[in-house]
């Protein structure tokens, strides 16, 4: 975990991507360590070629900073999954190139899966070189579903942080109102979190306007 | 000398770069052979970054064939040269950075020195790691020549290059018009290999007659 927030393993990422899609498909991987014994992760960025109106193709990348950093066109995720604990188990595994770009709520992950030799012939990278590609796992999509929270449930998703981080009645109340606005109906947990939250910023601002008052 | 040829160790290169200008940065490398006991040629290929017109620096590059594989924007030559076989002999090292594309007699090659420190920067390659950069070498700039052949005396050596590979009087002779037309005087290495080769093409083109003719 340390190694994520590791300089040499951070990449310009556009914001709204890293916010949206990039968030939502993270978001499914850490909801495979629910289902699954073992969940391994490989991330990594990708300058891709594109075919030019001339028909030749180019490489083409932003640098950034002093240092020139590139900001890749693509960013590309692995997920390999293990149903129990012994080595013969069922692997499955999944590969995606994602645009370094924003990506609406219209678009499903399986869109940008692709087979693992191709990934790896567009990175120059071998992935799991222990594993028998041709044999020894099952498409993640296959057996597992591959979706990622839709608009409702995502709204939803970020209101929850947004309220259990509210500091005041007033943002309390800011939070549930732009969901209501959204037009998503708040499922139980968010309901019950909303509640529980508002008891306690009450009896906080009760206490603090008790303490403000003059002895 | 056999790795030259390996396809690893080969990249896409302007023709008339290759031919031309980076063809006299070698003639110059081989010649410095002649005045130094050691000398040291390490080549390569960049991609480096252009500032647009918004201001953002991007780097562009094509990529050609089946595999995709880059075309660079820059090729780099670090030449170190040592004078004597002892370890503590002057050492003189330049770096070049040199643009894929065509360039003319007009141009010189300290037009493309740089300091191997920003090269290595540039390359993210750290070059020749046991010389200490700081103090152990001289410019060989300032310490030879760093001069290419001009447009007279590679085109006479390209002439005496064909005048070799000639196999016919009227081959031969269409070589010597052309160096007249372009009102460059053969030198006395010239004019004595086309002498000789004269000769040689002139008893061959005899001898051929004398067999081909009817016994």
């Amino acid at each position: 975990m340390a190694e994520t927030f590791y300089l040499s393993n951070i990449v310009p990422q556009n914001y709204e991507n890293n916010a949206g899609f990039w968030n939502r498909l993270e978001m499914y991987c850490r909801e495979l360590t629910q289902r699954y014994e073992n969940v391994w992760v490989i991330s990594g960025p990708l300058t891709l070629p594109v075919t030019g109106t001339d028909g030749k193709k180019s490489v083409s990348y932003q640098v950034i900073g002093k240092n020139e950093v590139a900001v890749p066109t693509h960013l590309y995720k692995i997920v390999l999954v293990q149903k129990g604990k012994a080595p013969s188990e069922l692997l499955a595994l999944g590969a995606f190139v994602v645009p370094n770009s924003p990506i609406g709520f219209d678009h499903q992950l399986s869109e940008y899966q692709l087979d693992l030799q191709d990934l790896e012939r567009m990175s120059g990278i071998t992935f799991f070189p222990a594993l028998d590609k041709a044999k020894q796992y099952h498409n993640l999509c296959h057996v597992d579903t591959c979706k990622l929270l839709n608009f409702a449930e995502f709204t939803q998703y970020i209101a929850g942080r947004k309220v259990k981080n509210a500091r005041t009645l007033k943002a309390l109340e800011k939070i549930m109102g732009e969901l209501r606005e959204s037009r998503i109906e708040p499922d139980e947990y968010l309901q019950n979190l909303y509640l529980r939250k508002k008891q306690e910023v009450e009896r906080k601002e009760t206490a603090e306007s008790g303490a403000a008052k003059p002895g």
